[in-house]
């Protein structure tokens, strides 16, 4: 198949998800009853039983995609149409991996307080909320205050989502590179979002030794002016003396990019431990080219792009989490949820091999998998 | 073809409307090309040309139907989970009858400012607002705050829907009692969104006489504690002498009911002019039963229920009113479209009758109609 421009198609297209009616209304008979006056008894009813919505509405199978655009792949602050299309692309992969019927609302405002209210106003038509691109560390506080609010599953997949897949994708890495979990050192690049969630669930699912590095080097308990984000992942690390990126990657069994593109450099990968793992996971542009590094001697590399091997990308992760959230109708996805959705993924590869340590996210099994785990 | 229980049938399709993916992700240049890395350079683009997304995004063609629930129909205040069943009917009728892509929001709170603060905040996937059944006098003030602040058409269908469906079929009714619009006098019950709406519209359109009523009795200018909004409403009228609802009504050639079920009985008919025409718009219960109205004597009735015959609904409307204001791309729906969308809607019923005074929501040319008039 010719290889098509994006912005043609998507100008072509100019919307990638649409509304259906899942109702006729093509007599007088079908008007009375889906509109007035049918459905007046429907609104009565529910009125004096709100908690029956999920029964009689879309709230069974809605999900809401909220962004504000304010970190918009790894692109930076693209403000809420910047953040459109890449919801809208959320939204069909829902329908087409969990036919689940997500609506994508992006922001006109940036501000965290904006944003809790807005998001609690609009929360009844919905099943769930998917919170996406929203910058750390904004986006901890808001999801925080939305889960304690809300009776409803607030999921920022951002953070949730990266690490889930990350979890599972290492889980497979390890094994190819005969590393122990509890011994392996990891060294994740970015503290933002998916970087501090990443921290947390693999520090959760027994990792030996973990080191943050964000832009002014090691996340460490000795540097002053840490936001208390970063106090926390700190204290979680165990990381104690201040140090630089190269410091943080030299000998490392393991290299995660969750930051920006081109933030490694072959030199970088050399420094690693033997048979070093790498996840450059920024989008679209990766840390480091996945050739660039497997040239420098990475044994396994993993990028978040639908084009090279080894995806890990959130797509994996989100359709199954909220497919099964709808279904079970929790009302929170919780740690131990994470963790097993993390290795029923990580299950799904029998044989694990260099470029093949993760699902496919066309894989029907996956969300499947996934699902299973919200319970 | 058997009556189905509205509340059967709502409980067994559980969401009346869906999301549909208008692009396939079967393969991996698909999820390439729709989902990361293709989709980044459409956000680049949208971040830098925000003005563009009608180009390349939903918004092209999508409604935000807004509810607080606060006057749901005509069953009052039933919140949220209440509006939410006849809000997803209004986006099944937006969908089927227009093509249009409506998506209902239905709020979790009644508070003016945090819903203007809201719909600004979530407006941005949107070509259109369609506010619906929010209580007066609130929604003047928050349909006017968010026209005024926002680039995209603002309609509160319950005042301007309504509006020119009844100028549409009140034209045609006049013609069939052979009455002119600027002698005839017309007497409007309910002082509520609908009420004000239709007064100001019909005092445009020219009609001789309007009296409106509301709980208690004629809005005239001698009443103390009138609102600002009733207080505009009797300066337009020029009703200056109270009088109690009988009054209002005593040869009156027309009364339009958009009150409450059950807010007119036969004697009010009986009192009427010769060939009264009477509009008992009230959802689901009318204001009168129309076998009750015509056997008091009225020579024309019309409901707003599609199981009577002369249906005026807002369902006539709303869906041509977007798909107009979505093709031209107006940022405001002005006086003078609602007047010619009016015009056209009558125009379409070539030879008028008793029992047909305006079209049938199922009829294809009323879209069109109303659509052209949008530009």
């Amino acid at each position: 198949m010719k290889e098509r421009d994006p912005v043609k198609a998507h100008k072509k297209i100019c919307g990638k998800i649409g509304i259906y009616s899942r109702v006729r209304i093509g007599r007088k008979s079908e008007l009375s009853l889906w509109y007035t006056p049918g459905v007046g008894k429907i609104a009565s009813y529910l009125a004096r039983h709100p908690r029956k919505a999920r029964e009689y509405t879309i709230k069974r199978n809605a999900v809401c995609i909220i962004s504000d655009g304010s970190a918009t792949l790894g692109l930076g602050n693209t403000g809420p149409y910047g953040a459109l299309p890449v919801m809208e692309g959320k939204a069909a992969i829902f329908k087409e991996f969990a036919d689940v019927d997500a609506f994508p609302i992006v922001l006109d405002t940036q501000d965290a307080k904006e944003i809790v209210q807005t998001v609690k106003s609009i929360a009844p038509a919905f099943g769930g909320i998917n919170l996406e691109d929203i910058s750390a560390p904004r986006c901890f506080e808001i999801e925080k205050r939305l889960k304690s609010e809300l009776d409803i599953p607030v999921f920022h997949d951002d953070q949730h989502g990266t690490a889930i897949v990350v979890l599972a994708g290492l889980l497979n890495a390890l094994k190819i590179a005969k590393k122990n979990p509890e011994d392996a050192s990891v060294t994740i690049v970015g503290s933002g979002a998916a970087g501090t969630a990443v921290t947390k669930l693999l520090n959760q699912a027994g990792i030996g030794k973990i080191c943050v590095v964000d832009s002014h080097g090691m996340v460490s308990s000795d540097r002053k002016n840490l936001n208390p984000f970063k106090q926390e992942l700190a204290k979680i690390t165990g990381i104690r003396k201040s140090g630089s990126l190269e410091d943080a990657v030299r000998d490392a069994d393991v290299v995660i990019g969750v930051s920006r593109g081109n933030a490694l450099n072959t030199k970088h990968i050399r420094s690693m431990a033997r048979d070093p793992i790498v996840f450059a996971l920024s989008n679209p542009i990766p840390e480091i080219h996945p050739e660039k590094a497997r040239k420098a001697g990475a044994c396994i590399v993993a990028t978040g792009r639908s084009d090279f091997p080894n995806q890990i990308n959130n797509a994996l992760v989100f359709p199954g989490v909220f497919r099964g959230a709808l279904d079970s109708g929790v009302s929170e996805i919780t740690d131990a949820m994470k963790l097993r959705a993390a290795y029923n993924l990580a299950g799904l590869i029998k044989k694990p091999g260099i470029g093949n340590i993760i699902s496919s996210p066309l894989d029907p099994g996956v969300v499947k998998a996934v699902a299973k785990a919200i319970r």
